[in-house]
């Protein structure tokens, strides 16, 4: 059984009538939607957002949590440092973590990766096409190649974080870009997945394709070990 | 014609007699030697330490280093965010970085990997036996195939830092233990070369050998372009 | 279900009363056995030998294979080029395989890795001590960190293969050597994995370590896919 | 002073008046005078095709070249498999190798990559846009981001082979497909370019942008040691 936790900050549906339009539960409603859809009795699903008691995010809750997913556009600032170096800490230690879409520019993306985590944008209406760059991943299991986003915002090259440890996919953007969609990271004890697709104003997470790849990356993610971060040792002289 | 500047925070030199006597001149003037040595008119080598005005990483002086070699121990925390953040963001911005030793801990290495940097440990005139594991790699580039330190502290795996893109060097310690003792990264524009050897306690930067590596880092850590760390961009549709 | 099949020349077995002792059932035997006791209702596990028809490796019998393992040492030159092609076709369209120890020289891991595959050894009841590089990989799940082998032959860099997708193990040597002892690439759809212990004179495929590694391997290398090899398309312009 | 070789099969050049109009001193012309252009006094260029005896890549003539760039498309089968082999010794013992636009079905590439090196491609005068992934790497050195190619044959994923060591360049193709467009591999001693962009039905080698990467390759690839294939070793206990 895997404990998921879908984090959102909340603030455009608490703002934009658009977004509320497509994403009436709020984007974590429709993304745990469809991990429950997917993966059924393997997991179970909670969602908490900025607003909630320490962003819902206690000591308590990720000892409880074998895999997170971040999502966050606006208020990364609001997010407070000493919750950031909470799931920093998880996440060397063991729990998965997906991040997602604009979340690039949250800061616990941001302190994994070590650099800026800029990238090209444009809202315009883009199509985008994902496809599959490592057919032999879990995360792409059973994921079509390619598959269309009919509208999307784009997200372009050069995005600067580190080589990621395997590219999944790249996408390609109608107006000329192409952009890294899915990259894994292993971080400490914890595996990372970033994912592209997914702005708040495009019904991007009840897509089929991107629902199958994030219950695959879920999984993925998922350590069944002790939650432990990597400490300095003074060895004794005891092997050789 | 490349543009080094050696900084050490200068701790032991100035407290500790043995290290008095196995670096007269610190470890930054040992380090700044070979590189003269080795690598003559191809570069200008300067030297830096903790105890100089804004400890000699100002804005001007890092706007005009091509690398920067870094060594620290015991002193990680008095060096200044500001400097860290300003050194952080000239190595996004095309600045070559080698880390050395003990500086896995310095707050810049650590901001740049995003994880602890932990290791494992021990004092004990371990011999070390430094293999090459990518010898197409310009850093390996004439060094011999092992070489040996007849004695070194102790650094051993887990070593907690992201799967390097390059695994150029790889140590064996007579207690057991093994460590990946050279690794680059890419970070932003900049290039970073972690490579382990280099105890206070021992004088190994007089060693041929590791003077060849560092020298050879430098080369291939410098680039010729202009400073300038990645940015988000709004693109405009042009190009399709 | 995951199907397995074990395959070994079976040379020594024939010939030494050295190997005969250790391993009465064959090297085959042991490793299937150990999968057996790890992996119990997850999987099927048949063996086959260099002496079968076909070797054993028919169309038909690959068809049926998820994972193959492969050992091999003194009669890499008797395996027909025309299997050698076959399990590479389904290595390619998705059949995981397994390659230990000596098999490094076999005609399908020096196809699959289009590199020499040479190494340093020495059969000289070295104590060999396997450390995890890569503590978040699921064939490192639950092995100590690290574990010992009494005594092993020693296998040391350079070891003339494409650096690996990931280092899960690397080992230490008593005599002064290191190796990358574990390693995964990824081949058309298909997942290899190199395991180097397990030399034919001492009882490594006996030390639940070593068992542990080779069923997480067999766990990890199983796809749930149609096998199918990729092959080059004329696509028309149907997507943009 | 670099030695380099440009092979060319010259099939088209031959037979198909649309090629010869493009490439009238043939497609290796084209090639060898953009690296004369651009490195000048740093190379001597040497040309050589299928129809020279040996095919142009006697020992002798390997022996004395630092990098090879091959082009070929009809003809694969036509290269003798003993220049196979030699050439495939020669780049594992430190001949750099530079592999263009078709010559993805080579038998080298092939026998290089362990895998079928198939893709998805369509001749339909496609719009291609490449762009630099990582901007640090020596082969993007003063290369526009990102460049355009008006009209080009269309490459597309999934290509079938290793993931690179390094991914320095992806390209869009206005038809909505995506493909990784340069990439390194290690192989042995060598070190390995692949780079898609090069039609012979499309002016492409006379492209400024394209002769940029093919001569920053060359600079990359170069190795300045003696030419040697690792070999296995019966190393003695002498270092411990």
């Amino acid at each position: 059984m895997i404990r998921v936790l879908v984090w959102n900050e909340g603030w455009h549906e608490q703002r934009d009538a658009v977004v509320q339009e497509i994403y009436p539960g709020g984007i974590h409603g429709a993304i745990a939607e469809g991990l429950t859809e997917l993966l059924g009795d393997e997991v179970t699903v909670s969602t908490a957002t900025l607003a909630d008691p320490e962003h819902g995010l206690s000591e308590a809750v990720l000892a409880e949590t074998d895999v997170l997913l971040w999502w966050g556009h606006m208020a990364h600032d609001d997010v407070a440092d000493e919750v950031v170096e909470r799931v920093h800490r998880h996440v060397l230690g063991g729990m998965g973590l997906l991040v997602l879409h604009s979340a690039h520019f949250s800061k616990i993306f941001i302190t994994l990766m070590g650099t800026t985590c800029s990238l090209a944008w444009r809202n315009a209406q883009d199509r985008e096409i994902v496809w599959t760059i490592d057919p032999t991943h879990p995360i792409a299991e059973g994921v079509e190649q390619p598959f269309v986003i009919e509208q999307q915002e784009m997200y372009g090259e050069f995005f600067d974080v580190p080589p990621p440890e395997e590219l999944v996919f790249a996408s390609w953007f109608s107006g000329g870009e192409i952009f890294r969609s899915g990259m894994t990271y292993r971080r400490g004890q914890g595996k990372v997945f970033y994912f592209s697709p997914g702005d708040q104003e495009y019904p991007v997470y009840f897509h089929p394709q991107i629902r199958k790849v994030i219950a695959n990356a879920v999984r993925w993610a998922a350590r069944d070990t002790k939650r432990q971060q990597p400490e300095v040792r003074n060895s004794p002289r005891t092997l050789a």
